[in-house]
């Protein structure tokens, strides 16, 4: 890959662009706020224009609900032979960009699995994706070219390849990202209760158990939007998960005679099911960009890496 | 304070003993079972043996629902002319050691605001209370002595002494821990239903929403189940939250066009709601060993400090 253009350059696209320049290749930065995009210029991206021919592989950086009509629009302004995308959320703007008749041939999903709490362009780090998993989700039909330049783009930020199918991809954010981000806000927003006396006391674990709930909430709406239903599956779960604790622990604090011993067994269960479910999450970062290939079948792409 | 008995020599009271001993008190360790006691010792937190006079204070490191028979014993052998203890709760052992008969006078409720992953002697670190606050909860007519005591224990172990009721204290920590370690724990156990695949995506943020869930889940039974009506309290309105939002999700991943907007909204609010909410937990630290007193009717005995 010898040029690229980032099209939205906030966190994460300022940080690809910050990558990819550390490697040597030629980066165009394009917002819709013109005095972002010179922002990421300033700090070394790259070259806040629109390219005059067309780049090997454009990466839309944008929200969610805007990937396809980026999509669409760039590939009739044939800003890049190839492109791909860092939203955190794949099976909702594959089926826009389909509905909108976008060359599908030409795409490959993608998403970077790393972030900050800050946002914006001054935030962003060219090693932020470091060792971190890079999912990429090429339907059926996706081309061999548009599949390896999105994975080159993976390896040069210095990212983990991983193959999925989109809807999987959904599922797994809703799972280890999305559903955690709702539940720490609601956890969060129960210290608007509490008085100063009371918060004073709050720990290290408070701060940790709550820290993504700091995140952007305009942002988070729209990633967890797009993920709708596979997040309000696992929150309903967990809601009744929840019922099952709070009856155990209504007939402990009553002191109810006649199940007490199954209630306590109803909360022993719940925290050691939370301890075995804990033990499931990898240890630390897995580095090297050895590609992870999922069992997905594609239709006239091989996966290379 | 000259002489210390810590009884329980798990974590919390074998790092008091540790904090003790740094500063020049004699201490003695009891625990039930005396191999444990004697790893204490060995680690130089003091002599596992019974004194053979009444120390000044005794600490009752035990779990909550022990804590009541503990006083009550220790009391009845004259271990120490005032005990206090290490307990995350306190109106229920309180309401049982007045059941007891237990000599109310020489007791005030302690609870040191810190704690490790791990348990038992080997984890103890002398150092464990730096800076954090320390709850004491003495009740109406408990005795000025008793009172000081605990207090110097508190400094004694570097941390902040803060006076509150006990009422008080468990509405706090059902908000502030207790409560949100069994969320933390349903999350995790969420994760027993993600494929291996959709789990090597983890990244930081779900490893710090679920850290808590790693704790010893016997130990947080008791923890929990002791204070189960406040915690019950602070879960049901999580899941009256949770319901909001898995209705307004619902409606935005079938699409329904009757209230998409209305639905968005309901889910900016809840992150909105968490931002707010998680600004709310003091920055960092606060050391010293100045005592904060919120308002507390004592009655034969003042705030020294």
């Amino acid at each position: 890959m010898r040029s690229a253009a980032v099209v939205g350059t906030g966190l994460i696209g300022t940080s690809i662009a910050l990558a990819l320049r550390g490697r040597g290749v030629t980066t165009y930065l394009l917002d819709r706020d013109p005095e972002t995009a010179r922002t990421a210029a300033g700090l070394g991206a790259g070259l806040a224009a629109v390219p005059r021919t067309p780049v090997d592989l454009a990466i839309l950086a944008v929200p969610p609900q805007h990937v396809a009509r980026a999509l669409h629009e760039h590939q009739h302004l044939n800003l890049a032979h190839d492109f791909t995308d860092a939203a955190s959320v794949k099976a909702k703007p594959q089926a826009e960009a389909a509905a909108l008749g976008c060359d599908l041939s030409r795409y490959v999903g993608g998403h970077p699995m790393a972030g900050r709490e800050q946002s914006g362009p001054l935030a962003a780090r060219g090693d932020l994706f470091q060792g971190r998993p890079w999912v990429l989700t090429p339907a059926e039909g996706a081309g061999r070219r548009a599949l390896d330049r999105t994975m080159e783009l993976a390896e040069l930020c210095g990212a983990r390849p991983v193959v999925m199918g989109h809807e999987q991809h959904d599922r797994a954010v809703a799972l280890i990202s999305h559903t955690p981000h709702v539940v720490a806000s609601l956890l969060a927003a129960r210290l608007l209760h509490g008085d100063e006396a009371e918060l004073q006391l709050a720990g290290q674990g408070l701060r940790d158990v709550t820290r993504i709930a700091g995140g952007d909430a305009e942002l988070w709406t729209d990633i967890i939007g797009s993920n709708a239903s596979a997040v309000a599956d696992v929150l309903a779960e967990i809601v009744l998960d929840l019922r099952v604790v709070v009856e155990a622990l209504a007939d402990l604090g009553t002191g109810a005679p006649e199940r007490p011993r199954i209630s306590r067994e109803h909360l022993t269960t719940a925290l050691v099911r939370g301890v075995q479910g804990r033990g499931r999450i990898p240890a630390g970062v897995v580095s090297g960009p050895a590609a992870a290939v999922s069992g997905l079948r594609l239709s006239g792409a091989a996966v290379g890496g």
